[in-house]
C-alpha cells in the first residue's frame, strides 16, 4: 500500500525544517536528555551550543533590558539574533533571514547613532498562523504544506517597521482548537519544565520557547485561551487584549475566510517573562497606529489608553480595587487552584494599595461556557474535516474523541447564540459596579447610575479550574473562552510553584456538579498528584474591554506583591 | 369585511398620539397651509400657538447656545421644554414627561446653582426606534404598536443622566429601510421647506422637526444614510459615527435580535443645525463613558479621541489636507452636484489652511454597494414581512416594487461577504496615503510603509449623485452605505441653495453606465427640474474609522469657510 498523502508531506516538512538548522547547531548526542529526565530546561544552557555570552544574552535579561543594551549599542543585535536562533520547538526557520536583518539593523545603529525602531534588534518568535513572506503558515496542516504566503500578516509588517527582528515560528496543534500543542506535520511540543504535563496550546510552541530561554518575546493568538493556557503551563506572562487593539489580519486559521465574522473573533497578544515586556509591546503596537495597517485595530494610541477608571480608597489616595471571582459556577476550582486564591485574598487585603472585594458572578459566567462552545461550533467542523481529508491525514489522538462532522448550523441559530451574546455582554457590565448585586456584602439594587460609585478595576480569577495538568490532560476553557465572548482584556500572572503541602488538599463536595466538573476532579483523584509538584501556579486578571493599558497596570502592581508568595522560587527556573 | 388588523391598529395609533398633544397646542384651521403651498417652515412661527419668547427659543439658539442659557439660569428648562413641545411630525408624544422633567431641572439648579448634567435641560428629539419606558417603539409597524418598553435604550439612559429633556420621538419609513419616511401608523413625513422633495429617512421625522425648528438637537441611526440623507434633504448638519462610538444598544428594528452581528452594523449619531452642536454631543456622550452602558461602545473618552495626524503643510504651519472623491463609479452625480464640487475644490484650494488632493477610489468604491446590498439582505425580508402579515398591513408603495421576500442566505453565503468586506476594508486603507495609488498625480507604487508620508486628514464626496429628489424619488444609496460597509465616520454638511443656474447644467455623458446611473439620470432629464429650486446642496465629509473628533475638526472648519459660498443664503431658512 502506498503511504497515506499526509506522511509524505509531514516527512518532507520535517526535513525541510531540519535543513534550516546549521548543522553545527544541532544538539550533539550527549546533551540529548536522558528518557527518564522531566525537566530539560537546563539544555540550552548545558549542551554546549550556546557560548557564555550567548547563554548570559537568553537568560539575563528580559525585552526591554535587552532593547536598552541593543539601543546603547552595549551589544548587537547580530550577537543577540545569533544567541536566540540556536534553541527548537519550531516550525518555520528563519535564521539566516534573522541573521541578514540584524547586521543590516548594526549597519544602521553604527552610520546613524540611532536605533531604527522602538523595537531595534529584538529577536521576537511568532505563533505559526502569522504569515511571513516566503515561508509557510502551515499551523501543523499537512495539505497547507509548501504554500509560502505571499505577503506579511498585518503585525508581521508592523513589528518590522518598528525594527524587530523574526527568527522562527512556533509549533500550535492540529486545527488550532486543542489545548496540547501535537499535530501530524511538526509533532508534539512537550513543557521542558517536566516532560509529563502538557505545554499548552493553542500558542504551544511559544511557551515553551519562551520558558527554555528560546524567545525572549513571542506573539500568540487566542479565541479560548491559547496565550493564556501555554503561558500558565510554562510559568510565563501573556495578555489576550480585546479584538481590535492588536492587528490580527492576515493569519492563516483552519476555517473558511469570513468564518470568524460570524463566530468569536481571536486576537493576538503578547507572552514573555514579565509584565513590563507585554506592556512594550502593547504600547509599541499601540505607539507604531495599528489601525494603519489593520483595518479592525481602534484608532487609539498608548497615550489615548491611559486607565480612565481609577478608584480613590478611603484616605483619598489612589487604590487599586481589585475582585476575586473564584469559580464559574460550573467547575470548581481544584483544592490547589482555591488555595492560591486564599493566599491572593489574604495578602492582597493586607496590602494598603489594593482593595478586595469578594465576587459571585456565576449566574452570568456560568452561562458563558455554552455560547462561546456554540459559536465555536457554527461550521460542524466541516471546512476543517475536508482539509485533512484532502490529503488523508487523521485527527490528532485528542481530537479524534472531541471533533465530530456536524451540520452547519443555520444562519437563524447562529443569529440567536449573537442575541445571547450580546444581551450577556449588557448583563456583564454590572460586575464592576458595587450596585450591580454580584459584589459580596453590596448586594445593592439596580440604582440610577448618577453619581459616584464604587467600580472594579479589575478581577482576578483562575486561567484554569487546575494545575498544569498532563499531556492531553485539558478540558474546560471556559475560565479562559468566556473573556473572548466577552473581548475583556485578561493576563496570565504566575504567582508560585505547586508545593508539597499543596497535594493534600481534597475535594470539598461529595459530588461533581457537571460532565466537567466531574473531568476536572478526576484530574486531582485519578491522577499521581505528584506529577504536579512544581508546576507554577498562575492567575487570570481581567480588565473591562479594550482596558489594556489598565491590565497592565494592575497586573505590575501584583507581579510585584507576588514576588513575596513566590519565596524566590523562581517559577520560570523551576 | 371587517377592516384589517392593521388599519385597526393604526388608527388607534393616531388616536393615541393626538390625544397626548394639548388641545389648546393645536393648529388652529386658518393656520394649515393652503393646498398650493409648498413651503412651511413659517407655520411653527406664525400659527400663534408659540409666544414670541417661544419663538425666540426654537428660532435664535442652537443647542451650544441654549445650554449656555439654561446653566446660566437665564433662562429655565421648563420654558424651554414648553417651546420646544409645541411643534409636530412625532410618534411618541411624551410632553408632561417632558415638563415635569424640565420642572425638577430647574429645582435643581435653584437649590444647588449648578446644572445637573453637561445636557442640562435641553430638549434632545429621538428617533422612533429609540426605547423610552412606557411608550411605544413601534417604528411604524402596526404589530409593534401598542407594546410599551419596558426599559430605555442604552442611550435615553445615558441623555438622562447628563440632564437632557427627552420630549418626543420622531417619524420613520416602514421597514426603516426606505429614504422617504412614510408608514401604515403615522403616514408619511413632508419636508417642510418643500412639500414635492421628499424630508429624506429613515431619520427623516428628525429631519423635518429640526427643520421646522421644532427640535434643536436629534439624535438618528444610520445604516445606509439614515442620518446624512434626511440631514442632507432638510439642510441640516448630520454626523453617522462608527459603530462603537454612541450607544446603539437596546433599539427596536424591524429585524431577528442578532441579525445585525450577521450583516451591517448601525449607528447612532447627531443631527443639528451646526457642526459645533454635534460636535457638543459627540463630546458629551464621550465623556459620559458610553462603555459603561453600551458592551460595544469603544472605552475612550473625548480627550482621548483627539485627532492623531494632523497633516503639516509646506510651511510648517498646520494644514487640513482633504480628498475630492467626485464620484463612485458607479452612478455619476448629476450637473449640479459636480459644480458644487467643483465650486469647494476652487474654494479650498485657494485657502492656506487647505491642501487638496484629487482622488480616484472608483476602483474600490464602485464594490461597496453590492457588497453592502449583499449584506442587507441575509434574511431575505422574511422577520419583516412575516411581521407585516401578522395584521395584515400592506408595504409601503415605494417598497412594494424593491421589498421581496426571498429565501434567506446560507452562512456559506454570508462568510464569502465578510471575507470580501475584509479584504475591501484592507485596501481601503491605502487611499489615505499619498503612495497607495488613488491620489491624481500621485500614482506611487506599493512601498514600504516607513518614514514620513503625506496622509489625508478627511475627504469630501456627495451625499448622493443627485439634489434632494421629489418624493419616493430615491434610488441608489451608495454614497451612504459604503461608508457603514467600511464603517467610517461621516458627516453631512450643507454648502448652499440650488440656485437657477445649476439648472442649466446638462449631462455630459451620453448613455447611462448602469442602471443605477439611468435611474439617477431620470432624476435630470425626466422631472421638471425648477423643483429643485432652493434645495439645500450638500457635501459628506468622511474621516478613517473612529476619527469622528478629527471629522468635527474638519467639518467646523468647512462650516466656515462654506458661509462664503452661500452668500448668506441661510439654507436652513430657505
Amino acid at each position: 500500500m502506498a503511504e497515506p498523502a499526509y506522511l509524505t508531506i509531514a516527512i518532507r516538512k520535517q526535513e525541510e525544517r531540519q535543513s534550516r538548522i546549521p548543522r553545527e547547531w544541532l544538539l550533539p548526542s550527549h546533551s540529548k536528555p536522558a528518557p527518564n529526565r522531566r525537566n530539560i530546561l537546563e539544555i540550552p544552557r548545558t549542551c554546549g551550543l550556546l557560548s557564555d555570552e550567548e547563554v548570559k544574552l537568553t537568560e539575563e535579561y528580559d525585552a526591554v533590558a535587552l532593547l536598552e543594551q541593543l539601543s546603547s549599542r552595549a551589544i548587537t543585535s547580530v550577537d543577540v539574533a545569533r544567541a536566540f536562533c540556536k534553541t527548537n520547538c519550531l516550525t518555520e526557520i528563519f535564521f539566516e533571514d534573522a541573521l541578514a536583518r540584524a547586521k543590516e539593523l548594526d549597519l544602521h545603529i553604527e552610520k546613524t547613532g540611532r536605533p531604527i525602531g522602538p523595537l531595534h534588534g529584538l529577536p521576537i518568535s511568532l505563533k505559526d498562523s502569522f504569515r511571513v513572506k516566503g515561508y509557510d503558515a502551515s499551523i501543523g496542516l499537512t495539505p497547507l504544506c509548501f504554500q509560502p504566503a505571499s505577503r506579511n500578516s498585518a503585525l508581521v509588517d508592523l513589528l518590522l517597521a518598528a525594527g524587530a527582528v523574526l527568527y522562527c515560528k512556533t509549533n500550535i496543534p492540529q486545527t488550532l482548537m486543542a489545548l496540547d500543542s501535537h499535530n501530524h506535520v511538526f509533532g508534539r511540543t512537550l513543557n521542558p519544565a517536566n516532560l509529563q504535563l502538557t505545554a499548552g496550546g493553542s500558542s504551544g510552541g511559544e511557551g515553551a520557547l519562551l520558558a527554555m530561554r528560546g524567545s525572549v518575546l513571542g506573539v500568540g493568538t487566542d479565541v479560548g485561551g491559547s496565550i493564556r493556557i501555554p503561558a500558565m503551563c510554562n510559568g510565563l506572562l501573556g495578555i489576550k487584549p480585546s479584538h481590535g487593539r492588536v492587528p490580527y489580519s492576515g493569519q492563516t486559521h483552519p476555517a473558511a475566510e469570513g468564518a470568524a465574522k460570524m463566530g468569536v473573533e481571536s486576537s493576538a497578544g503578547p507572552m514573555g517573562r514579565s509584565v513590563r515586556d507585554c506592556e512594550m509591546f502593547l504600547r509599541v503596537v499601540g505607539d507604531m497606529e495599528p489601525w494603519l495597517w489593520d483595518p479592525e485595530c481602534v484608532a487609539q494610541n498608548w497615550t489615548q489608553q491611559s486607565p480612565l477608571v481609577r478608584s480613590l480608597g478611603q484616605a483619598g489616595s489612589e487604590v487599586l480595587r481589585i475582585g476575586i471571582v473564584r469559580t464559574d459556577g460550573v467547575t470548581m476550582p481544584l483544592p490547589p487552584v482555591q488555595t492560591l486564591l486564599d493566599e491572593l485574598a489574604a495578602t492582597l487585603s493586607s496590602a494598603a494599595a489594593f482593595e478586595i472585594v469578594e465576587m459571585d458572578i456565576t449566574p452570568l459566567f456560568s452561562q458563558c461556557q455554552s455560547l462561546a462552545n456554540g459559536l465555536f461550533s457554527i461550521d460542524g467542523s466541516n471546512h476543517i474535516l475536508d482539509l485533512l481529508d484532502s490529503t488523508g491525514e487523521p485527527l490528532s489522538p485528542w481530537l479524534q474523541t472531541r471533533l465530530k462532522r456536524r451540520p452547519k448550523m443555520s444562519l437563524d441559530k447562529v443569529q440567536e447564540l449573537h442575541a445571547r451574546r450580546t444581551e450577556l455582554q449588557a448583563k456583564f457590565l454590572r460586575i464592576w459596579d458595587e450596585d450591580g448585586g454580584y459584589w459580596k456584602g453590596c448586594p445593592g439594587p439596580e440604582q440610577d447610575r448618577k453619581g459616584q460609585k464604587k467600580r472594579l478595576d479589575a478581577f482576578i480569577c483562575p486561567v484554569a479550574p487546575h494545575p498544569v495538568p498532563p499531556v492531553d490532560g485539558y478540558n474546560t476553557v471556559s475560565y479562559t473562552s468566556s473573556f473572548v465572548l466577552l473581548d475583556y482584556p485578561a493576563g496570565t500572572l504566575p504567582v508560585r510553584p505547586l508545593r508539597v503541602g499543596d497535594l493534600k488538599g481534597e475535594l470539598t463536595e461529595a459530588k461533581p456538579s457537571s460532565r466537567w466538573d466531574k473531568a476536572n476532579r478526576d484530574l486531582w483523584t485519578k491522577v499521581d498528584r505528584s506529577v504536579y509538584l512544581g508546576s507554577p501556579l498562575c492567575v487570570q486578571v481581567v480588565c473591562p474591554r479594550l482596558m489594556e493599558r489598565k491590565l497592565c497596570d494592575v497586573m505590575a502592581a501584583l507581579e510585584n506583591v507576588f514576588k513575596k508568595l513566590s519565596k524566590n522560587e523562581m517559577v520560570a527556573k523551576l
